[in-house]
């Protein structure tokens, strides 16, 4: 019996968390549960999962047969064996260290916890022994390519992108694009600013960065693929030219299922599960750099390292909450982001205090900016 | 450093074994070397490769620095690590369970060894605390697939097969095409017999029975899948539901690389790499068991177990043999495996013995009943 912590438990990789709990109740014990403001749906999973440690950050919430705590005491509680960190935003950072500082494994689906504070995430999880088990369907499907693998005989990683939902759109087309045409994305439901990001290709320039810190391996060894059929979520090619992939329909109930049972598998549902028989027709390309500028400014983030990634993902979520709000062109998403990052003078090896602050300085400069 | 024993040197795969051996000299050491009857290229071998062991079934060759002994003792002598089996027909047989018998590793290509006595083998390997590893493109990709995997969390192997060269053609066409068509394969360069099995898909069937022993899975649990392109060399579904798969060019020197290297990997010429950026196209569809009976009757003769399989390889080796020779139709293959199969009475759990006798009566009955 795995006893776990959902940290982001009313979002939807939260709810898809307690679906797959509820599929395996001999398998896990929902332990705690933390969310954010939605206290109507939190006060449900209450009732249904029974946690004995509830964080809720808003106000009103009923009191009942459990210990009210902060997602971060949750995340360390000595009753906790596995925190799963689907929280968005920067949010997630601090529950994550405490988690792997007090030696827990974490399933994590936040994009920000890696991107801006991989080093010292990933070293943390190193000094107390304990392991980042990627929830995000491309990590995951990495990670399950690289069971039984040696990280050095890994010649790339390459991460598979849907494309987005404008592909094949030219850039004057894509200037056109508005918030409600960049929200109807092709295969996966998401929420806003993951599907804008995954519009843009930010999104899988921030997976690149994390895959980097997750897997160990430099950014010259990990690429992007375009996939529009997103069944192959990933590959790994190693050094001898053999290639690994992880196939399944686009269900993210899958890696969550798979964060959860690692190292085991557990047979259920099948979420995911693919008729290998009607799927007829997998492509691959390389992206388009020039249409999808995101990607390339994502890598060379990551490259650049120190405060440089908290600058690109702060920059970002403020360009992609003007975008929504129609105040900003799909285009002009990047130039922001660059502007940003032309004004950044990056600190090297920084504490958690000097990326928060590159974090905040960012999201002022990207405001004044965006205001001129 | 791998001390090796090729057995079957001067054939297809003896010789690109000895080109992968070349290209990693500071991994391994070819030990010994034994060939059937093409004493001009094993005098070639030994010139470039030095062995210490030679075992040679024809006349004539020459004396030289080396031991000259049987395939048998070369497999199980005290200076050799790795056996490479890639002779082909029973032949491979006793030498491989006297390599295991001396708690070698077999990396085996040989399909009868397993087909035939894939009990008698694998328990030998059990009993010796010993491995085999299979060189087979769709072993090896399964096998791959498989590291840091429990094979109790898979749901079923899928074999890929390329569909052969007569893929789309109909029943009555199928009849019409004679040895010099059969032996035009779209991908893989092999030998007659090979190729011929692989156009009735009579050599899917064998490796459908040789992974139930290689991998301990019920036939139920392992499928075929048409997939032309011949990238992804194989599948393996877990009981989640997420799929692995191998991909890489068609190039047997990859598989027989990966059987060398296991459990590492080798950085080295890229033998099979895939551009993936070209592999733009990826098919699967199921077999067509009217036009193609082999499969069927090798799963059938697989569940049947005992002598069956024996039987099956025997009277299929037979009426390949007179196909060649324009003594057979194609779609008689089948019909004259049928036969033959028909009047067996098979023993269960039989001895070496008893399945080499009854390898030797289906070749009598089959030879009867195509004389008929």
């Amino acid at each position: 019996m795995k006893r776990i912590a959902v940290l982001g438990s009313t979002g939807s990789l939260g709810t898809q968390t307690l679906e797959v709990a509820r599929a395996f109740p001999s398998h896990i014990r929902i332990m705690g549960l933390a969310a954010g403001w939605n206290r109507e749906l939190l006060e449900r999973q209450i009732e249904e999962h029974h946690p004995g440690l509830v964080a809720f950050a808003g106000n009103g919430l009923a009191t009942g047969d459990f210990q009210r705590l902060t997602a971060t005491e949750i995340a360390s509680h000595p009753e906790v064996d596995l925190v799963v960190v689907v929280t968005s935003g920067r949010a997630g950072l601090l529950p994550t260290l405490s988690a792997l500082k007090a030696g827990k494994a974490v399933a994590l689906a936040n994009k920000e916890v890696l991107v801006i504070a991989g080093n010292i995430v990933m070293a943390q999880a190193r000094d107390c022994n304990t392991t980042v088990i990627p929830v995000d369907s491309e990590h995951s499907a990495l990670w399950q390519c690289l069971q039984g693998e040696n990280t050095a005989d890994v010649a790339r990683l390459v991460l598979t992108a849907s494309g987005g939902p404008f592909r094949g759109l030219s850039l004057t087309e894509l200037a056109a694009v508005d918030a409600a045409r960049a929200l109807t994305h092709p295969t996966w439901n998401m929420g806003p600013k993951v599907t804008v990001d995954s519009a843009t290709l930010m999104n899988k320039g921030m997976e690149v960065i994390e895959a980097h810190h997750l897997f160990g391996l430099p950014y010259t060894n990990i690429s992007v693929m375009v996939h529009p059929q997103s069944i192959v979520h990933s590959l790994v090619e190693f050094v001898d030219g053999s290639i690994k992939a992880q196939i399944s329909a686009p269900d993210m109930r899958l890696p969550i299922q798979y964060a959860l049972s690692y190292p085991h598998r557990w047979a259920g549902p099948g979420w995911g599960r693919l008729r290998l028989e009607e799927a007829v027709h997998l492509t691959f390309e390389p992206p388009d750099d020039a249409r999808f500028p995101c990607l390339r400014l994502a890598v060379h983030a990551g490259r650049a390292g120190g405060t440089t990634p908290a600058v690109l993902s702060a920059s970002d979520e403020v360009a992609v909450a003007l975008f929504l709000e129609s105040r900003l062109g799909f285009n002009d998403i990047p130039k922001l982001i660059e502007a940003v990052l032309s004004r950044h003078s990056p600190t090297s090896d920084p504490t958690l205090e000097q990326i928060l602050e590159a974090d905040t300085w960012a999201r002022q400069i990207a405001e004044e900016e965006a205001s001129r």
